[in-house]
């Protein structure tokens, strides 16, 4: 999976008082070549190479040779993994007249790869076994509100058959939705409104999804936990105790297949009932209508549910000051198909990163802290690898892992960075150290420059003009960071490059070298920007004297969401008290058109006033305790050994994890980040207290309140205690 | 033309107090029939009926005869105008490949008129003649807007040949603009985004255009002045003095044509250049590029400048108490095919209106004022046939015009009504006692209803909510009260129905019967609602002791109107600063994607203070006479004859006027109400103030807060004057 790049960050003006130049850093930056990245891509997207087939273990042991031959300590990490490997696809319109969907990608002379043998054919991974017939039903984007639109106009999809577009949540999202709502078959097809001719000329003319191309992916529902799904928690070594696979909770019951523009048109022409609502309408040459009827399909799919192997490349450079304080990178390398941009792009800076600091270690260079360099398996599946190692090793790591730092598909344009809020400031400063390729200011400079040039309002302009320093968004899931951050509390960030590298290969045969040569990184400059990103991210942390975490932005951030929930809540309340008030006065029946389909609106429970007084006064006390720990830092001298401090401060985050993780989903442990139960891929922030909150579940609300009140409080009593804690 | 329906009027919960039925309303509703509108809007549509057509004088012809039948005392009143008919149309694409746009819509059979000979072909009349080849240039809908964005992409129109999508602005703008850019010629086409299959089935499966459906209509430049182009100001009787055709001032200098979609696609298919932003792009499946290049077309248009005869149908009853206060209520007449639903839904109703008050004199009933009822021709090119009556006319109409009451087509579903906010009370009221056809409630209810259901937030629809009486809109143009309130002050109004009306056909030979039964008004029950109002406002206005002008809720509206003058300002001033200092910090340049087409905005001039007291001192002063005639009126004996202070309160508009009218376009002399110099149809409220802010013309807008402060005065004055003028 590729992150979605978090170009909403938002950015703060300053004086640029670039540091000197670290001279590490410039020996580093010597050391990479925008050639070498373009030939690593082409190299390691020479094949197909997703989880368990003949590419994906050439690729891994090809990333180990090379980490072996920069002077790396590395090997395979291998675990045991279920994967579904698609044995039957069949869709097709049975009536009102039949359409066999083709469920196929043509290769094209214009790209070199897209021929292949052995590609993985399109599907979507972890889809229930099933063969069902009904009529069909289109559902927008498949999101709750979709289901409310739906419910408006009085149409069910009990016992029917959603297609949905791809778009605006985590793919994973529609189908459970659907099956929640009693659906009993899944498509998902690419608009090319959001994918395809309406967005830019189409592979090969241009870089954007012509007709035949599917996206493939994973519909496991990872927002219950991610992972080998019979190894919940465990690391799925040969012998651990595997669930049984009907009781894994994360898997469908219903089937989910994908499909091309193509092949969707002719299904959607069919469908009669009402006419889509504006926002419901895609590129195609149709109107769109919602059904059911007249279109009836027939959808069958059967996996082979194979236990495969999962090769991870752990390579690593011992610390000489403090080897058990360990700076992990990551990368995940297993893809789709060929997979250029996504994850190679993202690998291939990774292994730049690594050479050029063979090199420098060649030459003399000691990092102070343990280097760990990660190829991930698995990632597109459900981000196997990295979670089944972070599960296996979750005590040492606990101990020993100061931060983790993720990559993965990565392109030409803007810097995205996201993660920990203890680690703001630092990339921060590492933002403005760091120069864009094309225009020669700082990465920061120019995503500053982009914010202000597209901000929304005048207000947003100005706000944007005036800020002094880089924030970064909080992180969701979509790559390996997941299992890090979410559970076991280890500092995270995910870092990329992109906005003008152009889409529509994502998971599809044409994500491959001529794809991305051409549309994602011509040059490769922008593979070198993110090797010299990251290369300042870990140098910096493996040496630092005092480990570059600043609680106070922590603090500041958390202030904000508190905020956010409560002007949330209040908004809710006002919004319910008006709606009921309006279905009281009959307006939405007077103003319904007769002749079409409608549903009065019901009307909701008033919403209560909620206590946010415990999230209020824990974060005083952590406002208190921020700015004392920042003035003992400051005073500290530099050179002098803060082994222990640095301990204390890399494992500060894992404070605000609980033991019992969020409601009905426990793997996830963090209480200020998670992936929205509705959303996938798309963070929540204070998860527990504002999915109630969206939820309506108000008693809920209150308690999670307390909950991450409880966690907000230890983590100011942690910080006082490193204050009151000697030297 | 179809005035657009004024559906954004804002609306005033009422406790609804339905004044007593009024006996002669029961009677007057009692006479109408649906059935009978039905029929004949199927005869008056049966045949092509543009000006100058043989069906256009058979209409007039027929109405002639009805309202004789009636009893009123009717006749032709007949002026001789010019009107371009299209001899020679052609477009085709050159090159990269040849195409030869079809520029026919195609008979179909269910629509039983749509095959019928003597069609207007389609064109856009008033286009220049002339013979042009140049390279396509895609504009969007040819807004000012939209050459600035070309502007930033560094692309220009000068010597090119430009392609605009209807909508958004009037159709006369696009080529006033494209012109004003330096462009040779214009093509207009129907995009299926805003119409056509994106919004709904296609006719004949459904109401919307069809690929091969075209958008007649005027491109004279109206805004400067409408009617017959050769004689401004005056009559166009046989021996009045006509300008020479090229120094009509109203009048293009550039070809242009409407096409239909299918016509388009090939031409904007074979654009290249930068992909259009977003906003720009609409349904048909193609990636929309803005070219220039690689299409070159070729443009000939050809028209018979013809002088023709243009019929109105001018139907009076003699006021038995006022003979001299004329009650004015008018509908064009002629359509550029078969306008089932424009004109002839309006018209169907006005007859049915003149047949129901026939029938009432007939049965003894004597209006106390003058009913006047206008079937107007020519209005399509240039609303000929009411601009030409009332230039001829002026003097009288100014001594003896109580109102002018317009419609135009009207459908299925919420009133619209806009005019002078002096009647805004008393348009309140009719609308509190009409009954909506499909609910029961009053048409005001229901459409307070909608407003509530479809408020855009929750302020909005707790306001609606809130408020006890309806607002009306202010009148642009495109429809035949232009001429009655912008040129000569005559109070008017402009009412119609629609919302659930599905369009489609507007201007095309698909404006049909058949089309209008099904989806316009099926059982024709918002006929008979639109005679009910409009019966209700004429029987009223004709018998009012004291004329129901209310002169609060116009100080109120244009106190509303200042402070978004004054609130439009400040906000230029703020963001001009804040997108000058974006600017100067090099924003725009370093976020631009260097691969892309890009020109760096310019600074622009920093917006000066303006002194808006002039007005707002003149709202006060108007604020107490208003008040006080108020006072004056409420003391008013029932049954007094107060024949002096009713022709005082209809001539209380003419004190808006300005002698002079509007910079560089003097025929406007309303200082509150104009059609917007760069939106057409769209009004401009205050235009001389609010357009001289928009074009950044300070000076200019300082001068006209004078004029129109000092109209304010004087209407102050007047109205003073007759608080002071006896009883």
């Amino acid at each position: 999976m590729k992150p979605l790049l978090l170009l909403s960050t938002t950015l703060i003006l300053a004086t640029l008082t670039a540091s000197a130049q670290n001279p590490n850093e410039s020996k580093f930056d010597a050391l990479l070549s925008a050639q070498n990245i373009g030939a690593t891509i082409k190299e390691l997207s020479a094949k197909p190479h997703y989880v368990s087939s003949v590419g994906s273990k050439e690729v891994a042991e090809s990333i180990l040779k090379k980490f072996k031959s920069y002077g790396w300590d590395a090997q395979l990490e291998t675990y045991t993994v279920l994967f579904p490997y698609p044995k039957t696809r069949l869709l097709e319109m049975t009536s009102p007249e039949k359409y066999t969907a083709l469920l196929k990608e043509p290769g094209l002379k214009e790209d070199g790869t897209s021929s292949q043998p052995d590609q993985l054919p399109s599907y979507n991974a972890w889809s229930a076994d099933g063969d069902v017939s009904g009529e069909l039903v289109f559902v927008n984007f498949g999101l709750p509100e979709d289901y409310e639109m739906l419910e408006s106009l009085g149409i069910e999809v009990k016992g029917k058959i959603v297609i949905a577009r791809y778009g605006r949540s985590w793919r994973g999202v529609k189908p459970k939705i659907a099956q929640e709502h009693g659906a009993i078959g899944c498509i998902i097809y690419s608009d090319p409104k959001e994918d395809g001719f309406y967005q830019g000329d189409v592979y090969p003319k241009g870089a954007f999804k012509n007709e035949y191309g599917v996206q493939r992916g994973s519909v496991m529902d990872m927002v219950i936990y991610p992972g080998d799904p019979l190894t919940p928690g465990i690391g799925a070594i040969g012998n651990a105790k595997r669930l049984d696979r009907k009781d894994a909770t994360n898997l469908l019951k219903i089937p989910v297949l994908p499909i091309s523009y193509h092949d969707a048109q002719p299904l959607l022409a069919k469908l009669g009932g009402p006419v889509a609502p504006e926002g419901w309408r895609g590129a195609l040459p149709i109107t769109y209508h919602i059904g059911p009827g007249a279109a009836k399909v027939r959808l069958k799919m059967e996996s082979d549910w194979r236990m495969v192997p999962a090769y991870n490349v752990i390579a690593k450079i011992k610390g000489s000051q403090y080897p058990d304080q360990w700076i992990i990178r990551g990368n995940h390398h297993d893809a789709w198909v060929n997979g250029a941009n996504d994850p190679i792009s993202g690998i291939a800076s990774m292994m730049e990163e690594a050479k050029a600091i063979g090199e420098m270690v060649k030459n003399g260079y000691q990092p102070k802290r343990t280097l760990v360099f990660a190829a991930w398996d698995g990632e597109e599946p459900s981000l196997m690898g990295s979670t089944e190692w972070v599960e296996d090793h979750k005590e040492e790591l606990k101990q020993k892992a100061v931060v983790y730092i993720n990559t993965d598909g990565s392109g030409r344009g803007f810097l995205g960075a996201g993660g920990s809020h203890g680690l703001e400031s630092f990339m921060d400063a590492i933002a403005k150290d760091v120069k864009d390729p094309q225009t020669n200011v700082s990465v920061y400079e120019r995503l500053k420059a982009r914010q202000v040039a597209t901000a929304g309002s005048d207000k947003a302009k100005k706000d944007n003009m005036a800020r002094k320093n880089m924030t970064i968004g909080a992180l969701g899931s979509g790559s390996d960071y997941s299992a890090f951050l979410q559970h076991a509390g280890i500092p995270s960030l995910n870092i990329g490059f992109g906005g003008e590298d152009e889409g529509g290969s994502y998971h599809s045969i044409y994500d491959s070298y001529d794809h991305y040569s051409r549309f994602g990184d011509p040059g490769f400059k922008y593979g070198v920007a993110l090797a010299q990103t990251i290369g300042r991210t870990v140098l910096r942390m493996a040496d630092a004297d005092v480990l570059p975490f600043e609680f106070k932005n922590l603090h500041k951030t958390v202030s904000n969401y508190v905020t956010e929930l409560q002007t949330l809540t209040d908004q809710m309340r006002e919004s319910t008290t008006i709606q009921n008030e309006a279905i009281k006065g009959n307006n939405f029946k007077l103003a319904a058109d007769p002749s079409e389909y409608f549903k009065e609106p019901v009307a909701k429970e008033e919403v209560p006033f909620i206590n946010f007084s415990p999230l209020q006064n824990a974060l005083r006390s952590l406002e208190l305790s921020t700015a004392r720990l920042s003035e003992k830092v400051a005073k500290i001298p530099a050179g002098s050994d803060q082994s222990a401090l640095n301990k204390k401060l890399f494992q500060a985050e894992q404070t605000l994890l609980t033991t019992t993780g969020l409601p009905r989903r426990g793997w996830y442990k963090h209480t200020l980040y998670a992936p929205g139960f509705y959303t996938g891929y798309g963070v929540k922030t204070i998860p527990g207290v504002r999915e109630a909150i969206e939820q309506r579940n108000w008693n809920e609300a209150q308690e999670q309140i307390e909950i991450v009140a409880g966690a907000l409080t230890k983590l100011s009593a942690y910080l006082d205690g490193m204050v009151a804690g000697g030297r």
